[in-house]
């Protein structure tokens, strides 16, 4: 065996969260958010991204209170969805994804939008109190913008909006930013995705580190 | 409905792709990995990361001619696997991830290993001619390079290799290209994870843009 290596996970971690908070710049943090923005530095392998990451003040304390309370998780991926890292959740909290639900290629064609976009129609009924965790897909972040113009519409606790790319990611996360229709955690610019946006789910989970 | 945006996909594709050739660096690039390389920049959102990109000679007729022969795709975590596009496979391959087989655990304490790297012991039947995903775990690159020192485990036809983060990455990837068992790509340094593999993926598995 001539590779040798740190084999020991909970050392990894120790390790890792030690090398980015000698290395980030996180003194605009509140100690919650710190703990939020180092998770999403770790899972971007990337400091410097903090730089990026803007939390509306109160984000971690309402999606804390609202998982603890059980909320689901409403995720825009599969990627995101199968990233949450189940023992972390408060409350055994469901984790949603419709992405995949059958009526979503219809739907998507009637409301000519992306799958992505048409998959959030189903999350109505769970929506209420929800922390929504938007990870890949820009249509998906503007298209929940536009539901939320409607009075009528449930609220969600809270937003981790976080899509990535080059076509309309700056521009969705923009407007989330600008509507802040509820606490919302983004980070601006063209970097994000569904590593980013699982850390700040597995972060606001739990305080355990 | 106020906001107003980009909602057909293969339009965002055509215009991120373009936008991505306009701005990126990739004269050191074949034809083939070109592809490769402007899908996994895609994912990662972020110009730039063509840098850090290495491809060994033949990588990627070696992972497109083992995925069109039926070969399986070997995956270290499910952010990676579930990212996997289906309809590209070009024979409905099969996609693996082991690491929550309910052996791992205990494979894992046996061998004072990460449940990541315990889950590579049991891709050993379908290691031959298998393209490897790893995308997220350093200890597991490091597990499959040890591994394949034995002339008796069974090779597979490409890796693969961009797991992320601060401790054992930039180590791991520079291992398998100073070894190079198989024809690779790596992200060098920390960045990596599984947005970048799935792309890498996607990317061999068609040509399709």
């Amino acid at each position: 065996m001539p590779y040798s290596y740190e084999t020991d996970g909970a050392a990894i971690y120790r390790q890792s969260f030690a090398t980015i908070r000698a290395e980030a710049d996180l003194a605009r943090f509140t100690p919650e958010e710190e703990q939020v923005a180092v998770r999403m530095i770790h899972a971007a392998g990337m400091v410097g991204l903090e730089d990026h990451i803007r939390f509306s003040p109160g984000f971690v304390t309402a999606a804390r209170t609202a998982l603890e309370a059980g909320a689901p998780i409403l995720c825009d991926a599969r990627m995101v969805s199968e990233g949450v890292t189940r023992p972390r959740l408060p409350a055994k909290n469901e984790v949603i994804c419709t992405l995949h639900d059958p009526q979503v290629p219809e739907l998507a064609k009637a409301m000519g939008n992306t799958r992505s976009a048409a998959a959030l129609e189903l999350w109505r009924p769970h929506l209420a109190g929800a922390v929504v965790a938007i990870g890949n897909a820009p249509t998906a972040l503007f298209h929940l913008l536009n539901m939320l113009e409607d009075p009528a519409c449930p609220r969600p606790a809270a937003i981790i909006g976080c899509p990535v790319g080059f076509v309309g990611a700056v521009e969705s996360k923009d407007a989330l930013w600008a509507a802040q229709p509820v606490p919302s955690v983004i980070v601006q610019g063209r970097l994000g995705g569904s590593a980013i946006t699982v850390a700040a789910i597995n972060a606001v989970a739990s305080r355990a580190e």
